[in-house]
């Protein structure tokens, strides 16, 4: 399996982050891409490529060209205000909730909260580097598969998934997962499914193709009501206008192990077949694992071989796109297992 | 002049709050309205009194039910989720922006976000006993210029004047100024004018009376296109439905110094004079002060007399309602100052 990966990654380097109320040091951290490129490396999991540069059309087709430009810039902004260069960790904190107005301010923490929704995402000197490499990479490994590739893994960091249209959040900025599937429908699927098996809901992913019928978003998550990102992934939520109907939502209980997950697994990938995508792009959060430090199912090690399987039953061309997964010693065997799977499951069928 | 004043204000004991992008000592502390109590005691302003027990049906007329019993059981819930009892700054971290829902959820973070639009308010063990201590301070003092009284102070911790009708943020929890204008409209006004002096926009009061034509809402702030609270405050706010028409806006730059504060301060009061209201709400923050440590505008000491003079030259029946103000030590002097101004200015029409 082809591995698109970008070393950029190491710009973005937070400390702390914003949880339970309180500053903690930082979860979303370099380490965890370099745990998974080694495993890639060892396991001899294929090629390892850069990424093209990034197509700036392509990711504006999928985020506001505003919001798009505001990460670019932000760095430079937060210099020429005046603000400490020396700070890696910078924060909003106040939003424009319902009742206040999305408004363009000219000052950098009024900007940093319409571009926002959470207080638990740092941005600092090196995240535009970090952020558009990791949209490069879901980008690139999207248009080897279009271009015959039956899968690739794009090794994305900062993960993309909870990345609104116009809003960061959750530790991501550009949603990979959308640029992907939107780089996959530019290079010819009619129908593209995106799977989502992150243990957090895929908000961002979610509401950028909500109206759409082109992209079948489907999301296997612990449930909003009792984790983050609260404010979507419900199972009402089925898509709107045009995309009616192509929105799936399947919250699992704090606690699910492994059987209950596979039972849920086998209706979404049901659904995805009877979607029949021309191609699809799976949010690989490995933060569903029994010892993630901010996640409460319970899968196992070896559960994510049978994942991987699952997932690599799917016939169609398939871009895997790295998200969560904190438990940082364990990413190497989960991301393996998972992927050694797929294979597995891509070739025996 | 009657002062209104709980000592239950200390129950909401911050010692740190999430200001540019970090953890930095919190500015709404205990001392300021002890500052201010000492001040209107030396001063012999009149009799001090304690506030009666608050009236929920009236807090209910300006807030959701739902969000003031969040405010209620916050802490009893902080317990039963077996956080850190020993915390007493806790804060939101991921709000429902525009494209995410505003969810009742089962978790506390969830709730947390659900009720608030800033990371800048820290709630603790004691938040409600003093917040409801601080609106029924704003209540007795409107109940009591509704029964006769020509004006009244009411000394609330913490302030109220950020508080949306079913959200936290600014260090305001519930508002204390749209309380007082409500309880004056049950108490017979036909109308009230409600004039936001404070630094900082009045987001919460203008958002709780936007659709109402019996509330004049008129704020004199920093830009938001340059302040907190950012997403409110614009000159365009001009009311909607009913209330077009009865929402004004006076930005103005940072910087702004008495001359022209005291310009605009004449427009404003000419409109309020025009709406005829048969009783006006003052929202003092005293925050607009030249060494305020948070704020940009520049009045001096002697500036609050003037000002409290101009204030005190409406003929009718006023509650002033204590909002921001941060320059501790020079709290008192700007409080006295507004205060007999207000006092001069009203016996020498």
């Amino acid at each position: 399996m082809l591995t698109v990966f970008s070393p950029d990654h190491i710009r973005h380097d937070p400390h702390v982050e914003m949880a339970d109320g309180k500053l903690v040091p930082a979860v979303e951290i370099p380490r965890r891409a370099e745990m998974v490129h080694f495993a890639v490396l060892e396991a001899e999991l294929g090629e390892i490529i850069a990424p093209d540069p990034l197509d700036r059309a392509l990711v504006e087709q999928v985020h506001d060209a505003s919001y798009v430009q505001f990460l670019e810039s932000f760095w430079q902004r937060w210099l020429d205000a005046g603000r400490d260069p020396n700070v890696d960790d910078t924060f909003p904190f106040v939003w424009p909730t319902p009742g206040l107005r999305k408004v363009e301010t000219r000052h950098l923490d009024g900007l940093m909260g319409r571009y926002s929704f959470d207080a638990g995402t740092p941005m600092g000197s090196g995240t535009w580097q970090a952020v558009s490499a990791s949209a490069a990479t879901a980008q690139t490994a999207a248009i080897k598969v279009s271009e015959g590739l039956p899968h690739a893994f794009a090794l994305c960091r900062p993960p993309g998934h909870h990345a609104m249209p116009d809003a960061y959040g959750g530790y991501c900025f550009l949603n990979n997962a959308a640029i992907a599937a939107q780089a996959l429908r530019n290079g010819g699927a009619e129908t593209v499914a995106v799977l989502d098996v992150d243990y957090h809901h895929g908000n961002g992913t979610q509401a950028i193709f909500y109206n759409r019928s082109d992209v079948f978003f489907a999301s296997i998550h612990a449930d909003p009501m009792d984790e983050y990102p609260y404010f979507l992934g419900h199972a009402d939520e089925i898509g709107a206008g045009d995309g009616e109907g192509f929105n799936l939502n399947l919250p699992l209980p704090i606690g699910t192990l492994w059987p209950d997950y596979a039972n849920v697994l086998s209706h979404v990938l049901a659904q995805i077949e009877a979607f029949k995508p021309d191609a699809m792009v799976i949010s690989l959060g490995l933060d569903t694992f029994e010892r993630d430090p901010i996640s409460q199912f319970a899968l196992k090690n070896d559960d994510f071989k049978t994942l991987g399987a699952a997932l690599g039953g799917a016939t169609v061309p398939t871009v895997i796109v790295f998200e969560g997964g904190y438990a940082v010693d364990d990413l190497a065997v989960n991301a393996v297992n998972t992927l050694t799977g797929f294979l597995d499951g891509h070739t025996t069928r």
